[in-house]
Order: C-alpha cells, then sequence, then structure tokens
C-alpha cells in the first residue's frame, strides 16, 4: 500500500471533519422508524442522494410491502475486486420519549457525544463509510475496490423483505468477493473489536384470551385469567431456576470449538464484566456469571428474552379487572446451529404439549444464526486495517446481537461477511442513543483503511 | 302501612317518570372519574343540589387529601328512626373508549337501557334514591323516617379518605339505627338480590427493576430480567395447579356455615352459571367448577386476581429489549375474617421467603370485609320491601364485589347495613355499562317500598 497516499486521506479526513460532522448530523435528523413508518421514505432518497455524489448509479428500489433498498454501484478504475457493502438506513422506535435528554432526532453534541436515534446503529457508521470513500476519491480520485451498496430499510424489521431483493439481484451480488458492514463496536471506548457473525433471532408474540371482555375482577376466584394463563405458560417455558424447558430447545447448539475458545480469552474487555458495567451499568449477572464464563455465555448462549407484556388496567389507581387478554412479546437469539422455523415449532409443540394449546403463537420476524472463517480474506483485511491504526482489535466469532447476514453467508451468495470499524457509541434500542465525535473520526478513517487492506494495495 | 299511600306514590312515580329519567340522564352526563379526578368537584356539587332540593342540609364536606363527602340530613316530622343512607358520586375510568357503542357520558338510550359510565355502579340507582323520597314528599309531604345522607366521592378509589369523615362525624352518624345502599343487583334480569355483606379487598402493585435503563436484547443470555423475575414471583404465588400458595393464606378464611349454605341454595340464578354465562358471556369456569359449587365459590373465596401487568415494550412490531423493570396490579378479594394488614404481610412475607425481596409492594388501596345477620330489622325490611313489588329476592350473604361497609359495620358505628333494589343492570367497572329504563322505574319503586318497610308504618 502506497503509505503517503493514506497518509494524505487521513489528513484529508482530519481537514474536512468538521462538514462530515454537520453532514451526518443533518442525516441523523431525518427521522427513518421503520416499525412505525415514519420518514422512511424520505431518508431512503437522501441516502441515495449522497450515494449518488460520490458518482454511484444509486437508487432505490421498491420491495413488495416493504421498504425500499438504497442500490448502487461504485466502480474502481484499478481494481477487479469486489466489496459489498451493506449498510441501514432504518432505527429503532424511541420511546420512552421523555427519557431523551436531547430530542432523538435532534442530533445534539452534548459532551462530545452525538446524541440521536441511530448515531451508532447504524446511520452515523454508515455516513461515516461515505464520508472515506468522498475523502478517498478527493484525494485519489478513484477508489481502491469496486462496491455494490445495499442499504437496508428494514434491519430492525428483521430485513424480512430483503430477500425479494437478493432473488432478484442475485447474479450483481454475486460479483462480490465478500460483504463489508461498517459496524464500530467499541462497547467499550478503546476495545475495537472484529465480528465474524451474528446470532439469529425468532421474534414472535404470543396472546391468550379467556373471556369476551374485561371482567369486573369480583368473579376472579371463578373464571379463567387470561394473564395468569400467559405467566404459567410463560413459567413453563423458563422457570424460576432460569433454565430454558422449551422441550429440545438446546438440541441443535453448537458448543464453542477450541478455536472459539481462543478467541473467547481476547474478548475479556469486550464482553466481560467490565464491558456490562460501562455498557449499561449492570455489575450483576444471572447466577453469577464472571469472567470468560460472562463472555462464553454472552456470545454462545441462545437467549429467551421477554420483550413486552400487556394486560388489563396499567393506569394509575385501583381499577378491578379480570383482563379479557393477554399478551407478551418474545425474541429468542439463536447460536449456530439453531434456526428460526426449528424454534418456532418447538415453542408450539412446548406450549401445545403443556396444555396450552388456546394460546396463540404469531412470529413477527426472524433470521438464522450465521458466521463466518477468521481464515478469510476479508476477515484478515479487517483486523489488519484497525491494527494499521493502532488498535488492537479482539475478534468475536460472534456478535451477541443480530443482523440478517445469514441472507449474504448461505446460497446463493455464499459471501464471507465481516463487520467493523473503530469508535465508541452505545445505547443502541434505547434513549440517549450515541457516537462520541471522535470516535465518529476514528470510525471514517477504518473504513479507509479496510477498503485498501481489502483492496491489496 | 297505608297501602292507599304507597300506591299514590307508585302512581306518582309512574306519572313523572319521564322527568325523572331526563334528570337521570342529566346526572350520568356529568363525568366523575375518582382516579382521574375528572369532574369530580362538579359532580359532587350537583349532587348537594339534587339533596338540598328535597329540603336536605346538603354541603360538600372537603376530606384532606381527598374529594370531598356530599353530607346532608333530611328529618320526617314522624319518625324518630334514622336510616344513614350511602351512596357514590364517583365512578370508574372508562378505557377501552373504542369500546363503547355509545360515549360513556352521553347516557343514550338504546334498546331500552341507558348506556352510560355510572348508569348501574351507582349514580343511576343514586337518582332513583332521591326520585322516591321526592315522590314520598309529593304524595306525603314528610318522609316516612329521618334519612341522613353520605355519598362518598371516592367508593372507587377504595373511600380511602372516609375514615377520617367518621371520625368528624361519628356522633350524628351513631343518631343512625342502620345503614342502607341502594344497590339494585338484578345481575339477571328477573332475580334482585338483598346483600348482607361485602368482601373485602388488598389492592397493591407489585414493580421489580434489575437493570438501570432498558437493554438491547442481546445482553438477555447474561443479565436478570426484571419481566422474568415477576413472572417467577406470581407463579410462586399462585401456579398453574390454580391454588393460591401464599404461606398462611387460608389462615383465617370462614368456611360457609349451615345458615349460609341454606341461603345458597337460594341464589342459583342469581349467582350461578347462568348468571356468569348472561353479565358476562363465560360458559367456562376454574376447574370445571359448576352448580352450587359455582355459587359457593363466588361467594365464600377469596380470589388473587391480576388487574394488569406492563413491561417493556408493547407496540407494533419487533423491538428487541431486556425490560429495565416491571410491574403488575392485584386484587385480593377478603372473605370473612380475612384483613388487609393480614393479607399484605403474608404477601411480603411470601416474597421475602422465596427470594423476592428486590420486589417492591406498593398498598393502593384495601378495605375489610363486613357481614350483617339476616335477623337484623333492616335486612328483614329489605326483604319484605321486595316482596312487596311482587319480587322474590335471593338474600345473598356475602357480595363477590366490594364496598366499604365495614367502616359502618365495625365501632365507633356498628351499624348493621344492607345493600337492596329492585331494576337490571350491568357490565360494572367495563364498556356499555348500563341500567335498563324499566329497571330505572322499578328501583324508583323499590326505595319508596325500602323506607316504608323499615320505619314499620
Amino acid at each position: 500500500m502506497a503509505e503517503d497516499t493514506l497518509k494524505q486521506i487521513f489528513e484529508y479526513v482530519d481537514q474536512h471533519f468538521d462538514d462530515h460532522l454537520a453532514a451526518t448530523q443533518r442525516y441523523l435528523r431525518q427521522p427513518s422508524i421503520s416499525t412505525e413508518n415514519l420518514g422512511i421514505q424520505e431518508c431512503a432518497e437522501m441516502t441515495a442522494e449522497m450515494l449518488r455524489d460520490l458518482g454511484a448509479d444509486a437508487r432505490l428500489v421498491p420491495l413488495q410491502g416493504g421498504h425500499p433498498v438504497v442500490y448502487g454501484h461504485l466502480m474502481s478504475r484499478n481494481s477487479d475486486r469486489t466489496l459489498l457493502v451493506y449498510g441501514m438506513y432504518d432505527v429503532q422506535p424511541v420511546d420512552p420519549l421523555e427519557a431523551w435528554d436531547s430530542p432523538p432526532f435532534e442530533a445534539r453534541i452534548m459532551d462530545g457525544r452525538i446524541i440521536a436515534r441511530g448515531a451508532i446503529n447504524t446511520k452515523g457508521p454508515l455516513m461515516a463509510f461515505i464520508h472515506a470513500v468522498h475523502s478517498i476519491q478527493a484525494v485519489t480520485g478513484d477508489v481502491p475496490v469496486n462496491l455494490i451498496f445495499l442499504i437496508d430499510g428494514e434491519e430492525e424489521l428483521g430485513s424480512r423483505h430483503l430477500p425479494q431483493f437478493i432473488e432478484q439481484y442475485t447474479d450483481e451480488l454475486k460479483t462480490a468477493d465478500a460483504m463489508y458492514y461498517h459496524l464500530p463496536l467499541e462497547t467499550v471506548k478503546g476495545h475495537p473489536q472484529v465480528s465474524l457473525g451474528f446470532k439469529g433471532i425468532a421474534y414472535f408474540e404470543l396472546e391468550v384470551k379467556t373471556l369476551p371482555t374485561d371482567a369486573h375482577s369480583m368473579v376472579g376466584p371463578v373464571v379463567n385469567s387470561s394473564v395468569w394463563r400467559l405467566i404459567w405458560a410463560l413459567n413453563s417455558m423458563r422457570g424460576a431456576d432460569d433454565r430454558i424447558a422449551i422441550d429440545g430447545f438446546y438440541e441443535n447448539v453448537q458448543p464453542p470449538t477450541e478455536e472459539d475458545e481462543r478467541m473467547l480469552t481476547d474478548l475479556l474487555d469486550i464482553w466481560g464484566p467490565r464491558a456490562f458495567k460501562e455498557m449499561y451499568g449492570i455489575t450483576e449477572f444471572r447466577e453469577g456469571l464472571d469472567g470468560l464464563d460472562l463472555v462464553r455465555e454472552a456470545i454462545f448462549a441462545p437467549g429467551l428474552n421477554i420483550d413486552g407484556f400487556l394486560s388489563g388496567y396499567t393506569g394509575p389507581g385501583p381499577k378491578a379487572i379480570v383482563p379479557a387478554s393477554a399478551m407478551c412479546k418474545i425474541d429468542i437469539r439463536l447460536v449456530p446451529d439453531m434456526t428460526v422455523q426449528e424454534i418456532l415449532d418447538k415453542v408450539r409443540a412446548h406450549l401445545d404439549r403443556h396444555g396450552y394449546g388456546d394460546i396463540e403463537l404469531r412470529f413477527v420476524t426472524g433470521y438464522d444464526p450465521a458466521r463466518t472463517s477468521p481464515k478469510e480474506h476479508i476477515a484478515q483485511a479487517a483486523v489488519r486495517a484497525l491494527k494499521r491504526l493502532d488498535a488492537e482489535p479482539g475478534v468475536v466469532p460472534i456478535l451477541p446481537g443480530t443482523a440478517p447476514q445469514v441472507l449474504f453467508s448461505e446460497p446463493p451468495l455464499n459471501l464471507p461477511f465481516v463487520m467493523s470499524g473503530l469508535g465508541h457509541g452505545w445505547l443502541l434500542h434505547a434513549p440517549n442513543e450515541y457516537f462520541e465525535v471522535e470516535g465518529l473520526l476514528a470510525c471514517e478513517k477504518s473504513a479507509v483503511a479496510l477498503l485498501y487492506e481489502f483492496a491489496d494495495v
């Protein structure tokens, strides 16, 4: 690699960072909550326009029943290597709104942090990538590899219509050598990571109705209660011993290999107790988990989580009713080799077998887990890129979070993939989501380095 | 009793019923939701004004921290017998508003029913009592007994400040010979009841917090979940075998006596399967309860009911979080000789003993159960009054619902009490609460008869 070129590009980034920061704030000010279909079209158009400014042939590809993909190519004059760049322009809802110190779509800078929904997950990093490409172009007049941009508008909805897109554009997408997702997961400041996999997710709702309408609670002693039934059904799935008791749940779970265990030991700072304390203020863990055991559980354990539970009257004062119905939202984080369909079937069978055939299971969204080998070129390029910026990344075999990478890693595309990037931000899916301003700067530079390392020049 | 006088009064009621109905609608149009402090002051003043129109010295007695009691005396020229007339001018909240066929404060008449919040519980019956007194006065120029009106503005809040009032006015209230609550509980049309008791209630909230803020659910496998903890705690209190397992819960519960059992057999139409079907459309009961067993359980069993449960995200789509906190609202219906304090202590001790010392228990409201003997004069007068109107009332030892009658039946007042009245209405605490128009008419007449039977003239 031409060290001088890289140095010049980094200088360019430094010199133009104020403009890049302002443009990032503008982008974050455009709401794009996919769940609520709020600002989606506007944000998609804004994204395409920015890619066109780079010279890409970006356009909105509508998906039947879903939000459009922003899609475009930017060809290199000097490389026949091609990188598929995945990103997302949608974000999570913002409630509880009152918990934000600054409005979620104001993108105010407070104490060196950009506070905004999407700041770190992941409109901020997408902007860093775009500015990295722009800076490379400004200095060199070209890009080091061919880029195919695929910017998802439904990641927070489980990318449920993305298979449509992949089917439609399989031939073009297969020209890529790898897939890259610029995801600066310095969850703990100063401890970047290169991630080679994602857990899958099965997200569904359970609902039980026992009465035609809410009833005065004086009938409580004689009627079947919806909310009690839901509690008992859930308790049968995960009881007070804190074990997941869904029949056959662990059947296909792959334990960590020796290579996995070696990776784990480098991850104590990233996914160990200190990380959870800094990330969430959490200092106590299930069953006193600590050290490497905590890391292993975070990365290799599937979870059975209740995201929400609603039944009856929850306002102020003493309204006394037997609620007609009760519902909860559940996500199960899938590790290799669990699959969405397998787990949904097992939950349904478990409910039926335990006498809860009346409980309705409604699938919401899901995708299977995905992993890439650390030996892949893109994985090694990502590690080298961060080291070039004097960072010592931990290599994470499977991120505890989820993204639809399986759509790219499985047939027909079969692409190796990696998530990486510098910069610290946090509070994904929570109030006061932030990306540090200096992290955004590092994030841009890490995208530059990644592209050159991937190009092998 | 002068049969002719009674006949003349009933004729007066018939002739003026259109006016009475219109006035009842006006009263129901005045919102008075105590939980939300909506329209309370206005409704209290409206109530006092109507009592003053009867000649009572009615006024609002403010209660520190609570809603005023409407209080007044109306003396008879011909009797030294005194009846304390309890009533309530407050109502339950109206949600879910969209479930009402007619707005809850429009008091529209549909299919022979007045649809309104408070129509049957119990602003409608209060108006029937007031119109009964008015009609007696119009025909006779007097009232058959002295009346002390005590109209509560916090019944739906558990009458939590009423003890203040009783303490302040003990001497005046003790001049009463009995307490009467005009409560036409023809839950099934054509089957009126005279009620000699109320269950008590202990209403409280449980809340558990395990995280400083909602966390991305990718941490689910390693953190303690608030909502799972609440589910396990609740399951320990009442498990899938549907038994209440709070330690010592049944310790003070008095089983029905032989006299109680005799009363039960007359109540199959009122509190048996047909009643539940007509009242709630409920045809299936806990553990297949049926017949007299169902009646016995409805009347003599304490309940452990969850009124509401809220945790995390409950909107549309797949927001994936571990909720920082979870809460539920619970009411326990107390039968003799359970007490509120005893039960709260037992719940707290149960939670502590089962490892849920972190779960906060917040008392909301409560009162102890209360019973009157069927041999009391007021009880026998109530039965005779309904029979005089060709009704065959069932005598209910304890109503499955609750009201703060214990405040009157226990020291210092020690008053016998009864709840009675003709007329069918239903959907208390639910959408489309109603009182049949012809039931309102019967309700007025039954108040007239009660007053004369109580006067023994």
